[in-house]
């Protein structure tokens, strides 16, 4: 599979460079009969783009998504979903003096090291612009997981110190943050004013969690859907660490602590606790999924930084231009995306785990001819 | 690709339960004319053998690796390698009462629910003997990158409330517990006697260093280096969290304290500093890559525990046998297995990233003929 | 996915050498819960076997079938099927001298060409016997599909210049060639004799036909249902021309002869005629599937052949012991099996085709919760 | 894998409709540096181009390619290469009456036997403007292969009954056919003429001869050469049968007779004939590659044919508006994409193939740094 790729049944296959012509997504694999949109689409642009806050760029980019391939009459047809984004403001001029230098904490350096070349206008295939292919899949994923009540709430757990102290879901779309808790919300702003104005940035953590997921979704070995999650989560760039239920916590508790016990609740067997975030074995459990993202700081800051030039030069670089001071808020929707995507290949290629059930299908069609 | 393979290039699909005949590995896409034995495959298999410790389950198993195919005369002939090691002591009377009932903090209830079958003797699929296919195939992974100056140093960073102080890389083979820190050690040592005398286990951190990778391994967007080694790491059973170079910690540095400078020294490209633990846009940048997997208690703990019976009663479990009152030891080799696993399928991947040296390749053949 | 592996979601990944210690396939994907036993693999291993006739190898090995892994209580657990047959009767000496040279029509030179290694013991990975895997899974592959009421009808349509004049499914298993005619199988076996006296070999074609394949399997572009079948079956060694349907005589025909009319008949839709062989646009339609495999002559003949040593010398090489005088009798079950594991990977994809059957399948599922 | 990708290593990926907005591929795991146009991609496509003489659709469309990423000055960066066409002249009211009936010869029953739901205005994703894709690829692919020194020459070596008699390379763009032999093109054309009189339409025969591949490429076992070849050459809407070498001709030689021979010359091995068709065991010999494919009549004809309703009526269709009379000179240039992505991905797979080629390239770019 291309490296550009991802899923094994519902596929994205993504491209385009943030100063290039476009950018896009070919959606593959989703199931024919889905009501599609492009404000579907649009919905979850409108959730990454910047120039929405003091904290994101000024770059006022429409990020408009067009539906080219795979939709007929308002439904999906079984065939790759093509999805293009033009860009139409590609202002080169800011990142002009990136093109000699490698900037800290960019691809600039690798990208030279593995290609020799590079698109020295930006960040390329490495800029943040990449994620817009990721969104235009996972809004699709997510309208076909919606259809089988699988619910995702997704926010800013912390930015900085400042960590949430309440999950309040209503208050995640009211402030710019995206965190579920106004106060933390306040603070994280003013923590994030006193960086900008030491021309510095922030890191944060994303908190992911999915309810009505069915058990039975992810593989014994390789598969499991907690190591596909991960490197889901994990190819975004600018994440660090990824975490499932307790997550690195577990390494200090005891069997006692952490195990999850069942129990019978109105004839069903249910889970006392959820340590496990909801995966056991690699396998769904059927109980809430939680995952979290350690996002790195912005790594283009305007204080000067100590670097050398394409050419072999000790230097200083300074990067002007705006660039938002922290990535999680916009980063919110492209960790659900990246989630959204991997369910719904968990729970395509879950039908056929069992015999009776594939009977059942095939059985069930025979009828219907 | 089936759910019991990974790699593109080098890749292995691995086999086999806890209480069935035999377990093995196919590793496919090793390239021909590397010289191996058994006994290299033998030397993994013997770190992750239990029986070794007070802290290790004293079930006494060889544990041997055949080859059965793949290799001839002492080296690869590039055709897929077949490994195989008998299960001798299988002892299924220990598990008899795990057949009814669903034991907390492991796959019991999801693999019934994906599978609707179980093999009940046992953790099957799910057992912690399923690394033995992952640990041969990390063996001749070793091998092959050992031939290229790749070179691993793994070992147990924290069990418990316990990290280690010190890193001295010839200690970890002096203790069971493979902490390169003998005081640790011995402390956690005590730690978890404190655990067994309660009837209870411990989870704890492991730490994989890599040396001597070169630049550009690795591709930018869904096949990032970090991203496919979380996927490897995160697969193995027990692991909860997965962190690149400084890892979660990024989430509250600065971009000031996080970036990584750059700086010429004696004509070369440095980093002056690695919290991005050698990879940056997910391509290695030649510095040390840096790892750590959070594994959870074992879940097998002798304390009486809530659980549910497959029929669907709330009972009390006891697990009785003797069990591993902390996996993370023998998790170590596993978790430098898939490392290896990961860095040489992207090595061999990497081999066609440029035309200038795909020609220089296919033209240096066409002098030989 | 590994050169050694096929399929997406129902896979088989094979390994073996013709002189190593034994030959084997895991089966990746399959369903848990399918009735399985190892006679179900050794009737058709049995299908393969030489030395049973005066036209096959009088190597009489017994090619026995062990299941390793992946089945409990004589039925599968959805876990990796491992399956195992010994090499018993190597006898390495009868291929001393192909050590040393570059037999014509076999793979010896190209695998030197491409591994710089070979095992001259014998074909090595490109022997025959390497046809072991593919008709294990096949078995399984073929049990699958006969629940859901798929059954294949394979039989020898050629030989040399002698084909088949009438399409007698009892009369298959009767002669030694398996040609559903008794009266074209006592020809070819006379040209057979002919052969052999002069120290030559023929080839023939294969024909596969299957019944009861649903409409809807394969996918409109590069997963085409024919095109998939094409590449499982042109992966058969000897096999050089892949036909399905009217194939090759299509070129010849006209719109008019060769589309496929539809009709209603009894309420449902029918074809009047099935030029096609039962894939339209890539898709199955409903109707019999029909497919040819055209196999090269035994390549390894008595008669002096010119050839070149692996010193670069030009010798004339006569190659002794017994061979077959054509391969096509004991291909006819691998041809068949690799349909079988091509059609059970397109059942099982299938699944998700279609979103209405999405929600049936995981709607259904809640209830029985 | 997406069932629209194809390739491991070198990957296309296809999406679009004959009717909807635009059709494009986006190619992954092109090498960076590879000199790349829009002309170049334009040559390909003007091959497959409708409306160039009497045999082909009057739908004049520019087919203009415009490419979206990866490329930067004039060369390939690495990252996934966009490329798109509009649809500018859908005139979507010729196939008005198409929207109720099932069209024989056409996947228009099977589309909607699998998806329930069907892009009424045209062939959709089955028609035959979906090769655009593919040419798109097959012309990045056929650049790369350039650079090393392989050449295709792919022509139409019969139509019905009229066979080339003679190769003339020139003469190949002399004719509209696409055939290397003046006369034979002339009878063609004759035969044409009769076949559009009566309504009706012709299939034919397509060659493709491959030189300057290296020796090595391709695999022993399901990834042999000419396996690739074959499932992508199939893959090809119309295409009914696959050969490679002498084919289908092969069933009926000994092998003494098809057996290729080897001989030194100059130093060098050659091989006396080439009935494999430059392919043993499924590995590249270094001779030509030789493969055919026969296409099926244009399955559109204005002669009245009996079909069904999709409201489950037995009718009498007519399809009217201009079709090609056959297929074959435009699917020339299709065939030999497919082959060229096919080898492109097969180069780069061949390199890790050995442990001392692997060891150089390491080392020679350690010596870089």
């Amino acid at each position: 599979m291309g490296k550009s790729s991802f899923g094994n049944i519902f596929t994205v296959t993504t491209w385009g460079e943030s100063h290039g012509r476009a950018l896009g997504a070919v959606i593959d694999g989703c199931p024919a009969g889905l009501p599609l949109q492009e404000e579907d689409i649009q919905e979850f642009l409108d959730r990454r783009k910047p120039g929405q806050s003091r904290f994101t760029t000024a770059r006022k980019e429409g990020d408009l998504a067009e539906i080219l391939s795979g939709v007929f009459e308002g439904k999906t047809t079984g065939t790759p979903i093509s999805v293009i984004v033009q860009n139409t403001d590609q202002r080169s001029r800011d990142y002009g003096n990136i093109a000699l230098s490698y900037r800290p904490g960019h691809a600039d350096y690798t990208f030279d090291q593995k290609y020799g070349i590079r698109d020295y206008r930006g960040g390329g295939r490495s800029s943040g612009r990449e994620t817009i292919g990721r969104t235009i899949a996972g809004a699709i994923a997510s309208k076909l997981l919606k259809e089988l009540g699988i619910v995702f709430c997704t926010y800013t757990k912390s930015i900085g110190p400042v960590s949430i102290k309440e999950l309040n879901p209503e208050e995640i779309t009211r402030n710019a943050l995206y965190m579920p808790d106004a106060l933390a919300a306040k603070e994280a702003g003013a923590y994030l004013e006193t960086c900008m104005n030491k021309g510095d940035s922030a890191g944060g953590i994303i908190e992911c969690r999915i309810t009505g997921v069915p058990s039975g979704l992810g593989d014994p070995v390789f598969g499991k859907l907690d190591a596909i999650l991960s490197h889901a989560v994990m190819s975004i760039g600018a994440v660090k660490a990824v975490e499932i239920g307790d997550g690195i916590r577990t390494a200090g508790l005891n069997g006692s602590t952490d195990n999850d016990g069942f129990c019978m609740q109105n004839g069903a067997v249910q889970k006392t606790s959820n340590h496990a975030g909801g995966i056991m074995g690699g396998i769904s459990d059927g109980s809430e999924i939680i995952l979290r993202a350690a996002v790195k700081p912005t790594p283009s800051i305007s204080q000067p930084q100590k670097t050398v030039s394409s050419a072999g030069e000790n230097i200083t670089l300074e990067i002007h231009g705006r660039h938002d001071p922290v990535i999680v808020p916009r980063a919110v929707v492209v960790v659900e995306s990246m989630c959204a995507i991997t369910l719904a290949d968990a729970l395509m290629a879950n039908m056929s785990a069992r015999m009776d059930r594939i009977k059942d299908f095939y059985s069930s069609l025979h009828k219907n001819i």
